[in-house]
């Protein structure tokens, strides 16, 4: 099957958007009410790095589009499609290609986006998705990474570390876990969850905002940067799971290697002290873990002592 | 050197753009006046497919963003700026990398265009671009492939088949041509020259148009396929260069093969007859071709005969 069979047989049913031109043309359009503005990121995973080799197409589709929509999130912008960029290697079924379309247009109908153009490529390299994602935000309300104020408190949303628990599960490392919390664990590692309703409730109480992608020291340390602060943070406080719980229990993980470990596409933000989110039962727990000082870096302490670190960002497989 | 310094010292500085952040942060934003309309389009380029291993990294990048400004030329749309996803085989030296970083410098600054944003990874495979190149249209001005309608003209920008030669140059082949024709013919390959004047000024004036990268044959047919009509080619009139010229009577090359060959990266349009383009003597010329009829597909013929095509689209290196 050649590159134009395919994308008219997989793809072009996932261009739903009228501005997709039903990926006929080699150009989408799309326009916003003019008091938004257009927000672009990209995100580019390949096969061996950036996921195992073995993991089913489905869910490659859904960390692909999962990590792009985070980055979203991460800004409040509210999410409209995205440019899929495939480079496939030289004898990939069809079989796998449209178990990978299927997992796209999964998250196309929970995320209300539409696909809305892009291009194929052959490589003798490894499976690699190249995606822009598009969303749009209120002129001005974006939530940016440099806004953090000195006095202000630091959160995460969900739990830390699970991302990096189980990279170990899929390598077939922690056989100590229980099913369940490998299972679990998994799950977290290969389909992150993006945090687009926290995104869009925080572009109007928080005060700065990064998805937690190199690990939630390194991406404290983006916003340390970017905002000319210090961020303190409580490793006491950094919300765990009970596998992570379990894992750190039973000596198979630290700490430290939680909180430096990366892939949990939670949010990392900071809020004016006194400000409380409108959060309803629905919504993905927050956690307080420290506050933001006068100075530069990141510093985590562990009951009250300094924690020292081995690495502060992630690597990838 | 690591992702963020290399990002910093190479990348930031191309940022020139507000709305990017200087690559801050994990986004770009972008605003255009209420009157237009957004134009985003990608391509992705892998060394050893789209461009030999041995192409001076400058040329790389000039292609790279080349390609994907001819797609906004192809619309009429005018150029704004970039994503760029690299995707950098281990070991890829900074001096390359830095001479990838002058070649992007350069064609923004002849396009007026600022890199937006992107994503930088570590690949086992070849070296890969993906860009997304965004760019505007005033609303319902833009041209589309399925614009053609019965009875228009069919022309051609500059001249057809020079790339195809250029690919053969650079894999030591046509040494029968003169090293002028040779040097041409290479150039023709490596550094595509986006036909956004020539965009600019059809979108007013033309019915449809595509860029020729699959070749002349296969991109007329996919005017026909989309706009529901059939482009009848007259071989004869297909505009050729010099050096192509020299070529054919050489007997190292068919008619036949210059226009089904591809990466021309010339504008194919459509226009209504007697309607005439206000070029200057600075613009590109441009050849009228052949005519749209009813039906469907494209017919060719050479000397008034229908000229048998062995491949109607672009098989890369």
């Amino acid at each position: 099957m050649g590159e134009f069979e395919l994308i008219a047989k997989l793809f072009a049913p996932l261009a739903t958007e009228r501005g997709a031109l039903g990926l006929k043309d080699d150009a989408a359009f799309l326009k916003f009410t003019s008091n938004k503005e257009t927000v672009v990121t990209m995100d580019v995973l390949v096969e061996g790095v950036h996921f195992p080799s073995d993991t089913p197409p489905g869910w490659v589709a859904q960390k692909a589009l999962g990590v792009n929509l985070s980055d979203l999130a991460a800004i409040g912008a509210d999410p409209f499609g995205y440019i899929l960029g495939l480079q496939i290697p030289e004898g990939r079924s069809v079989e796998w290609l449209t178990d990978f379309s299927k997992g796209l247009q999964l998250w196309q109908e929970v995320h209300s986006i539409s696909l809305l153009g892009g291009d194929t490529v052959v490589t003798p390299g490894p499976f690699t998705i190249s995606i822009t994602a598009i969303g749009s935000v209120n002129d001005g309300k974006a939530l940016l990474r440099s806004g953090a104020q000195t006095g202000d408190q630091v959160f995460v949303s969900g739990t830390i570390g699970d991302a990096f628990l189980g990279l170990g599960v899929v390598r077939g490392e922690h056989e100590v876990l229980t099913d369940d919390d490998r299972i679990f664990l998994k799950e977290r590692f290969h389909l992150p969850k993006p945090r687009l309703r926290l995104g869009s409730l925080l572009k109007n109480y928080g005060s700065s905002a990064i998805d937690v992608s190199d690990g939630l020291v390194a991406d404290a340390g983006h916003i340390a940067a970017t905002s000319g602060v210090r961020l303190e943070i409580d490793a006491d406080k950094v919300p765990l799971s009970d596998a992570a719980q379990a894992a750190i229990t039973a000596g198979i993980a630290s700490i430290g290697e939680l909180i430096t470990g990366g892939d949990d596409y939670e949010l990392l933000f900071t809020m004016a002290q006194g400000r409380s989110l409108p959060l309803t039962s629905q919504d993905v727990q927050v956690t307080e873990i420290g506050c933001v000082v006068e100075g530069a870096g990141v510093g985590v302490t562990l009951g009250g002592k300094e924690l020292p670190l081995s690495k502060k960002g992630y690597t990838h497989l």
